[in-house]
């Protein structure tokens, strides 16, 4: 142990708030995941996780880079959407689609990517706050970003339409389980998506 | 009340069996739907379903124009799939996908409609019987076999993409309820989705 109260705080524990280090960061996660259940993730403020977690809100600019980072730790996301979606927009326009569908894949289809993607469906399905949460991350940080940057017409209804061909899939693959998209390899099942995406977030052919 | 039991059986019941009417028709929907439940839609017999039911075998197939159509109402689907995959169809294939999605979401679109299709993806998402049920009667009754017919390679696959788009949609549509994709007219979410469509069940070009 670092600190105990009856041994003299340690200089950097004021009174009242939890100690700096990792039991600062579990504190600071319980709260988020509790912010973001109760409000969804855009009511959620990093200011109002850091009263519920009893901390200075500089330290959850200090371990966290920002909401979407919190976001993705409070909900073990396996990784930060924000490089996903900057590295997606930083190639070529025509290839959006399959950059798109290959890191989702990349990202979702590990065993561990696929169990916190059908608990996070699972709950949205099932409880509001979570449909919430779902609704607005996956579309404000990830397809409604991608969307946004294409400069096509009505950015978010076809971010809503490449999302859902997203969740769709993830449905028929590891909620459903219809044995022919089970089966499928990652590169086959991107080889037929990607054109979706490319047409609903960069296509204005039709 | 048609007969009791102490006032002497009417003609066309038989001892141990129901009696012929809305009575039978109801006891053969509720058997109907703890066999689809119990078993799943491919494992299911009408026979067995009538053995359930306590009545002949024959008047299942009086009541119920097969088993599509048996599973249909016991689920109160508004609509037999196979009239709807026969129209579809029916008409120029470059057009599949419009009427696809048009057919679709005329059927799903409605108060009634969407109860129904939230009701079946909620059980599905949460329980096995009714997931297996959902796979194999969508995928089988519906898009497997506009698929196989359309002649592409991987048909079961492809058809498992076209119903992902359409759960997709159903999910953000109705259950995880995404702004944009709810206000949106059934013009318009037609109009995204049916070159998607189009292009799983009957494109060869990519």
């Amino acid at each position: 142990m670092t600190h105990s109260a009856s041994s003299g705080e340690p200089v950097n524990v004021r009174r009242g708030r939890r100690p700096a280090g990792e039991d600062t960061r579990a504190a600071i996660l319980d709260a988020a995941r509790a912010e973001f259940s109760a409000k969804g993730y855009d009511a959620c403020s990093l200011r109002a996780i850091a009263r519920l977690a009893e901390v200075d809100p500089a330290l959850v600019h200090h371990y966290f880079d920002g909401k979407a980072a919190l976001f993705v730790e409070s909900m073990s996301l396996p990784v930060n959407p924000s490089f996903l979606v900057d590295a997606i927009l930083a190639g070529p326009r025509e290839q959006i689609g399959e950059r798109l569908a290959g890191t989702f894949f990349d990202t979702w289809d590990s065993p561990q990517g696929r169990e916190r993607l059908v608990a996070l469906i699972r709950s949205a399905v099932s409880n509001e706050d979570a449909a919430r949460m779902l609704r607005e991350f996956l579309v404000h940080e990830v397809f409604g970003k991608v969307a946004s940057s294409m400069d096509v017409p009505e950015p978010h209804l076809r971010a809503g339409m490449a999302a859902a061909q997203m969740v769709g899939v993830a449905m028929m693959r590891y909620v459903i389980g219809y044995e022919p998209v089970v089966r499928a390899s990652t590169d086959e099942i991107v080889a037929l998506v990607a054109p979706t995406l490319q047409r609903y977030l960069a296509d204005l052919s039709d």
